[in-house]
């Protein structure tokens, strides 16, 4: 009945030393989202095998898919495919349909397939390649772990690729009312009209505007009938003032 | 000798879904660096009472200090004080100076201390307060764990508010060279320096420009001194071309 879930887990020592902001976790939950796979939990690691490894072991046990975001590249600190091969407990080398892709790449492109890019190649044992139209470097999937690039256009292209073969349950669709009142104001009869509506989920985002508190409503859930109805009786509720 | 350790918890089903985009996290991660602090984790949980309460547990058995961010306004939505002293086993309830604060504040904008608004003044047992320049409604600090708003004007201020009170360790230091090579191009001598300093953390984040691939090198440490070395060396490996 309910939607599968997922977890993303987000690898860099860059976004928590707050050099980079991690925008893939935001991108990933709106494509979930439409998808119908709840998006259920989201952690940040630093490069580290030991961290990686225990992250990734927690979520993938308890989630139905684990999206991976960085640390795929040729340098030292690319550390994510071994540290996956850790978890699953597999062996890990250069592959060779990777490789060949990867030295087509840069044949075509002219420079060399060195030692740091063949480290592009390394893939576990057992595990599927994702294919990166923007920088060839694949990514891969291995049992209900998808692991892909940090760079966000690559993330994307990733996403994209792995989305499809997934199944999804039904969308989780949203209708969002924009009231002229603080959240303080509101909140009595919004959380009864909650009470009411069990299968649907609601929650309340304040903001400011010119020294004025005001507050969006949002009525999230999969059927969008019973979504309609509640709206209806919440611009009831609130009409413009 | 290392730096204290910090972990973020954001909770709201609003970042899972997409709608909202946590920026509370990047802001944290800098001003803990500077502060000598290593954010060492971030997690994202929905709005969920066992599921805040595991990651919480989780975060503060293993790290210095946990910050949290979100669900502490006064819709029905907003369940993390209560989510918070169950992990803690303690009780909750109207806090009295809480109270008079919240009271003072809608006197004097007119407006009723209804009993959504008396939901913020709701403080487990033990906490201390966390200021809240902006909006009143205060956050709270108990154990090793800081409460604080989702919105963030009013997240930045409670960090400014708890900053200032915690032991730091060293800066984190950081300095960064911009080169026109791709990341295959430099790995390989740019891991072999980064071998030769075990104290500093090196990192590479490659970037695109009108099609031409780069690579931003970056060095961290606590360590000026080392840090300006390892910089010398690393430009005389990658002259400007």
């Amino acid at each position: 009945m309910s939607n599968p879930t997922a977890a993303m887990l987000v690898i860099g020592d860059e976004i928590l030393s707050g050099r980079t902001r991690d925008g893939n976790t935001h991108y990933l939950a709106g494509e979930l989202t439409r998808h119908g796979i709840t998006l259920a939990e989201a952690r940040v690691v630093p490069d580290a095998q030991p961290r990686i490894v225990a992250a990734l072991n927690d979520l993938r046990s308890a989630h139905d898919h684990v999206f991976t975001s960085g640390g795929i590249g040729p340098t030292h600190d690319d550390i994510t495919a071994d540290a996956i091969a850790a978890a699953f407990g597999v062996t890990i080398g250069i592959r060779a349909d990777a490789a060949a892709l990867l030295q087509a790449h840069y044949d075509r492109s002219g420079l060399p397939f060195n030692e740091a890019r063949q480290r592009m190649a390394r893939i576990p044992d057992g595990a599927t390649l994702i294919e990166n139209p923007v920088s060839i470097a694949p990514g891969f999937t291995i049992g209900n772990v998808h692991v892909m690039a940090g760079v966000p256009n690559i993330f994307q292209a990733m996403v994209a690729s792995v989305l499809p073969t997934l199944t999804g349950g039904a969308p989780l669709l949203s209708q969002s009312l924009r009231v002229n009142r603080g959240e303080g104001e509101i909140a009595g009869p919004f959380g009864a009209l909650a009470a009411e509506y069990p299968d649907l989920s609601m929650g309340s985002y304040p903001f400011q505007l010119n020294g004025a508190h005001g507050t969006n409503l949002v009525i999230r859930g999969t059927d969008a009938a019973q979504i309609s109805a509640a709206m209806t009786r919440l611009a009831a509720l609130f009409p413009a003032q």
